[in-house]
Formats: C-alpha cells, structure tokens, sequence
C-alpha cells in the first residue's frame, strides 16, 4: 500500500475523572476536509478499536454509514474483538449491519488463530468480487478452521462460550491491569488510561516525559518489557501531532503475575524519566 | 516484486523421438550472461519443474549448486511436487542437500492444501532469518497442518503414502493423458509432449499455429476447456521468443474421463488453426 493512502480524521479527546479518557469521533473534522468525499474509496473502523480498545458507539457508526452513503463507498468495519463473537466488548453496544457495509469477522480470537479462517458479510456484489479474487490472493484457503466454524455455529456452542468464558476471562484481565497500573504507578507520572471498552489490550497515555513512547521502547525492552509504542497506530494523521509519541498499547493476555511485573516495569522506567 | 527480478537462462531443447521434447540447462548460456554473478541474490528452480513436469539431472543440480557456491549466493529448490514427497517424480533422480542450498517443501501436494503448511530446510544462518521474518511476514501460522504433518512423519506412513498411492496415481493419470493426445489429435498438429518425468500436468509444444497461445485460451474457453497459457511462465526470458507463445499446461489431475474430453476438444480446437 502506498504510504500515504490513509487519511485520518484526529478524535475529540475526552478526560474521564482523573486516570481516564475517551476517544470520539470528531463529527467536525469530517466537513472540515472535504477533500475526502471526492478521493476516499472506503471509509474504515475496528470494533473494538484496535490499538484503543475503544468501541465507537452505536450512534457513531450510524454517523459513519450515513456519510459513507451519502459519498457512496463502502464502509468497512473489522470486528475482529467484537460483535457478535468473540463479543469481548465490556460495554452496552450492539451490532448493526446496514447495505454497503463491508464487515470483517475473525475466529482468530475465538481461540483458534491457527486455522487462519474468517469471514466477510457485504452485498452480494461485493461478496462476488471478494470470491473471484481470493483464489488468486490466496491460492487455496485454509480450510480446517471452515469445518471447525461450521459445527460451533451450528451448534450455537459460539455463544456460550464468548458470554461464559472468553468475555468474562478478558474483562477480568482489563480490570486487573488497570487496578495494577492505578495502584503502583507513581502519582507523579502524568497518565491517563483509554476507557477499556473491548479487546485485549489497554491503550495507556503519558504526557511530560523527557523522552517519546519510541525513545523508551529500547529503554524498556533492555528493562524486561515490551509495549508497542502508539506512533505506529496513526496512519494518515500529521506527524507532528505530539500525541502519536506519548501512546502506547499494553496487552493483557498473559499471566496475572507476568502482567503485574510488567506493569511494575514500565512504572519504574516511566518515572526515571518525567520533565 | 519488481517486474524485472527475473533473470532465466533460455534452456537446451532436444527433441525426443517424434512427439517428444525435453528442456536441459544450457551450461553455456549462465557463462554467455557474466552480469548475473554480481546481480543475482538467488538462484531458484523447482524439480520437478512447474510447469513442464521437467526433472532436472542430478548432474544439473549439481552444476547449479557449484554455479551457486561460487558466487556465494543460495540455491532455492521448491520440492513441492518431488522429493522426498508428495515424490511424484517418474525417474531415477535423486534427491540432494548440501550446504547453502534452501529447500522448500509443502503439505499441499501430499493431499492436504487446505492446511497451508509447509517448511524450509536451509543452512541454520537461514533458518533463523526465516524465523524471524516469519513472525511478521504471517503474523500467525497456520498450525493444524503440523500437528498433522507431526504424526505423519513420526509414524513413517507418509512415505508408504507417497510411494503406494500418490506416485502411482499420477503416474497413470499422466500416462493416460499422453496416449490420450498421441491417439486422438491429427498428425497434421505439429506437437510436441515435454517429457512427462513428474508433477500433475503435461506441458505441450505446438508450432506452426496461425494463432498464438494465448489467443487460443480464449477459444478453447468457450469450447469448454480451459489450459493454462504458456506466457506466464517465462519470466525473465525476452519477450520475442516465439516459443514464450506456443506452449501450454495441462493439468491432469481430473478423472479420466473429464481428461478424454479436455484432450480431445483442444485437438479440435488447434485443427482448426493450422498454418
């Protein structure tokens, strides 16, 4: 893909009491580039957001299906992390399918990532398109995790085993981390948590450090723990926006012990380096 | 990849009896290009050969993996149709490892595309390059197929597999589909059947046509049979030679009566083009 194929419209940043905040989309900024309306040949969003966690609610992604139509582009959404499965999604959305929608669903995270397999809900001409091109994208699909999907759908077996085991086990993992980053982190570090909506990862915001998110990679590496710095998350947005250097994603699936050490790690390192 | 990545050496052709043909490496021909030795990062074959079923000599290989060691660059042999398995090769070669080569072997052809597996044998400097990139190249694997190949291999039934069922299986479909077209197409055609020494399809020479191959696709499609045209399998060969465009694959992993059929429309078909 060529490197400047995304445009990215900057959120509205909402602060949530004193440890938390909140991404929206920024009703504004889609009029104020109008340029989009003739150059964009589809308008994208995750479900829970990736790398965020954040869920765009309902009333956002009928904002979203009403401009993509209104443009008359597909709106594609990757519900990779949500609705309806795994449905790791902490909050009170729903999934909402309308016409020239192009939705994206994985059984990655439905505990078999090495079958390879998901599938694409559209219209049917886009379901059309999509199938003449895979045999030449992908020469012969896996296919096990078809056979594998097929019994625990038609067994409904996929429903209680997101409600029952995979959404309980990941909000409780959330939890626990942002209980481990609250209560051990010094209060001098100036950090704000993105409200966890959904997913397995918390998205964490630290502003007044002598040194970038990408600087303090190689700094926490050698220390023990691996975070993914944000800058690589805002595709299509200005460079300059300081805030693409002060994210980064921490994943919470892994041991509670394993967690609460990282955690620890990154607070220490954190701290060594505040203005 | 870049359209000119490819360099081939155009190969030896020797006419085998009066419907036959085999393609050799021309030993003269990677000394007649000396640019290749400081341009070339690889040098790549796969034996047997897709898409002639041409096996090249042990003494071929041996001939390239020196070429190769000499430049100090590797030797890529894509086994996917040969050895030690899916083995479907009709000769008496061998196969052969030494060090820098990097070998290439699928699961696909042993029965089981759909689980996308397969692995790299190569020297551990390799390896260990190929481990990394991997990660990011696939991001996950897709993994019911090693668990499969796992067992296979431990019990030792693969090889029975190989030798007793597949080998024998395409042996015949190939022997079928050779008299099928030596029995029923018009000595009038001037063809010519590269030797048949493995893989699942035929590669077939025909000359003094008032079309070119690639214009018959189209033709032969609408007669109801669909070949694979031999352009596309010339890459890095200048474009003016003539014999790019009077070759085509034939697959003849059908039933036998779907082959008959095949064969005996495109016999029709090239009848009607003659000079």
């Amino acid at each position: 893909m060529e490197p400047d194929s995304f445009l990215s419209f900057v959120p509205e940043i909402r602060e949530i009491e004193d440890r938390y905040y909140k991404y929206f989309i920024s009703l504004e900024n889609f009029d104020s580039i109008p340029s989009w309306k003739k150059e964009a040949g589809c308008i994208c969003v995750s479900r829970p957001t990736n790398p965020t966690g954040n869920v765009i609610t309902d009333q956002e992604l009928e904002f979203l299906i009403e401009r993509a139509n209104n443009v008359g582009i597909p709106l594609l959404v990757d519900n990779a992390y949500g609705f309806p499965f795994p449905n790791v999604v902490f909050g009170k959305n729903s999934f909402i399918h309308r016409s020239g929608m192009i939705q994206g669903f994985s059984l990655s995270k439905l505990g078999l990532p090495g079958v390879r397999t998901g599938f694409v809900v559209g219209d049917s001409e886009t379901i059309t398109l999509l199938h003449r091109a895979n045999s030449v994208i992908n020469l012969t699909s896996a296919n096990p995790g078809q056979f594998i999907a097929l019994d625990l759908f038609r067994s409904g077996r996929w429903k209680e085993l997101c409600e029952k085991i995979i959404l309980p086990f990941y909000l409780k993992k959330s939890i626990f981390t942002q209980e481990a980053i609250l209560n051990n982190w010094s209060s001098q570090i100036d950090y704000k948590i993105h409200q966890s909506e959904g997913a397995f990862f918390l998205w964490v915001w630290v502003r007044n450090l002598s040194l970038s998110v990408s600087d303090l990679y190689p700094i926490l590496k050698e220390a023990g723990v691996i975070v993914v710095p944000g800058k690589t998350f805002f595709p299509g947005t200005d460079s300059n926006w300081s805030h693409r250097e002060e994210c980064f994603r921490l994943s919470f699936a892994r041991e509670d012990k394993e967690i609460e050490e990282g955690v620890l790690k990154i607070g220490k390192v954190l701290e060594k380096f505040l203005k």
